[in-house]
Order: structure tokens, then sequence, then C-alpha cells
């Protein structure tokens, strides 16, 4: 994701300067010379679910993208973590609005590092409860997919493709952990 | 922590308007009516370690703040993770900065929401390759307790205080896993 630029203070609307805070602070901020106030930018958390289906849970639900970046690829149900709910609760809500899908959410599964983006991104296992999905606009096409299956090539995100990968491991071994991970 | 109002566009000053955006998004948004610059608040990440002392880890590190909010109270080295650095990268640096020591980073350990605040906090093990600290300006002082040593009352922070139980749990079992929570 691109970052906007930071030319104001979101307080008062003064353009900022570029420089050491007075507080100790060992990074260049965005300070307002008028408020004083100091902007700060974090890294961004990504959240979703590696939805299985069947007994064994040999497929996943894949969601082709109609948005940009990556439109036409497939990916995991995912997206940015909101104010007001937790990392688990912000996996099922775009699990709802990607795929439409009927769901239990099971545990915590990757946690991965993606530093040049500034992101981190954390999917769930999730247990589908029907194979009728219900995509929202983000999505062209939600469907279920074997290992075999996959279009490995046509997988949107790196963070994706390594969830997937784990998840079928995992499968194979039959025990899911929790695995992390730092992506180029 | 306190979120600074959203007054004004960080692009070109602007005054905001909170409306819901143009592209199908469901929550109001700060829109900025000059150049349409849709701004997001999301969710930041906490990251810190648990030092631990000795062959069997019997004691771990804690820092009393010398910083508010909770100055005066013991807290394990933790604090925003920032851009260009991992989680585990963002845990050693804060281990630097808050009690200047030596150790060894291990595997990811907590990972807890807290709602209320609109963060994630994530505690990584640290294995300590020394009894010396040194820490800096956020800090009082920095000093190793075994678990019946540990000020429970005077812990800052209930992610603290939920890592630290947890790590004195997993230690008894002899093995450490990766633990989710969720915090009031």
């Amino acid at each position: 994701m691109l970052r906007l630029p930071l030319n104001h203070c979101r307080v008062c609307g003064t353009a900022v300067a570029y420089r050491l805070p007075d507080d100790g602070d060992t990074k260049e901020r965005a300070v307002c010379p008028a408020c004083n106030t100091v902007h700060y930018e974090n890294p961004l958390n990504v959240v979703g679910t590696v939805p299985s289906w069947g007994e064994d849970g040999a497929q996943v639900l894949l969601c082709k993208r109609n948005i940009e970046p990556r439109r036409g690829k497939w990916t995991l149900p995912a997206g940015f973590m909101e104010l007001g709910e937790t990392t688990s609760q912000g996996a099922a809500r775009e699990t709802d609005e990607e795929a439409g899908a009927q769901y239990e959410m099971l545990g915590l599964f990757t946690v991965m590092n993606v530093v040049r983006v500034g992101q981190v991104h954390m999917y769930y296992r999730a247990r589908l409860l029907s194979a009728e999905f219900n995509p929202g606009y983000e999505t062209m096409e939600a469907r279920l997919f074997t290992e075999a299956e996959i279009p490995w090539d046509e997988i949107a995100f790196k963070t994706v493709k390594q969830t997937l990968e784990q998840y079928f491991e995992d499968r194979r071994k039959g025990a899911y952990g929790i695995h992390t991970f730092d992506i180029e």
C-alpha cells in the first residue's frame, strides 16, 4: 500500500516540518510548527482467514479479486484491520464481505511481516459450514480448491501463497500450528 | 493511547468532512472535500519482549517506567512498532532502548487484542546473555524478578500481567507456546 503524503497537520491544518521531536525521540517525524503535534506513521495490520471445507479440510476457499491491486488474481479473504475489532473479528468481517461465507472461526495460523510495505498480515483458520458463497463487490468469484487445483501462479500475494503452503503442510502432518514469517 | 483529532487533510490541509466514501465502503471516514483523499484510522501494534535469565529462565527482566502513562509502575520492554522493521526487530529495539539489555531473540509468545485502545500487543521471548542493564531515559530502573518477587499489583498494563502469568505457566509445563488473548 502506498502511504499518503503527510504534508499538513491533522489537528490544525498547518504545513508540517520533518525533524527530530523534542522528547528524546531518535527518528524524524512530521511536527506541526503551529500546535506542536508530532505525527507518527506505523505499520498496518491485514487480517484474513483460511476457510476450509470438508471433514478433513481438503478444500480451501479462494476469492478472485475484482479490485486493484492484483485484479483477477486469487486470494484468501483478507483486508485492513479496523478500529473497534479484534484481529479475529476483522478476519471474520473480511470473510463476510469478500466471500459471503458461513463459517466457524478457529485459531490464529500465520503472522507475517511485510516490512517493504509496512504491514503485518495475520491469518486465522476457519471451518466452512456451507459450500455456498455470496461474495461482495470486491470479489468476481469465490470457489473451493483442493491443493492440486490451486492456481499457484495466479495467487495475488506472497503472504497468501505462504499461508496456503503452510496450511497444506500442516494438514498432511495432521496438526495446525501458529507460524511466523518475514516476507521479502 | 489517545488518537489525535483528525480535522484536516494530511495531503492538502483542507478541513475534512466525515461521511461514507464513494467507493462502497460502509464506514464513515474523514474525506477531504478539496482533494478527495479518504483518511483511514487503524489499530497500532505494540511489540516487546519477555527477557529471561538463568538456565531455566527463572527470572525475568522488568523496567520501572519513567514516563507517562503509568510512571513508576513495572513493565516488560515494549513500545509502538515502527515502519521499516519486523515485529521481532521492533521488540528487540524496544528492549535495547528501555533496558539496554544483551539478549538473544526467541519466538513469538503472546498476541493480544486491546480493542478499547485500538492496539494489538505482541511479545517475543528473549534469552538474556548478561544480567547487567543500561536502561534509557524511559526507564527508572531495570532489574530481574523471580515469579515470587514480581510486584503483581504494580504492573503497568494488563497485557504485561497476562504475558508474565502465561510465561511462568508455560515455564512450569516446560514448553512455551504461542498464545492469543483479548484484553478488556
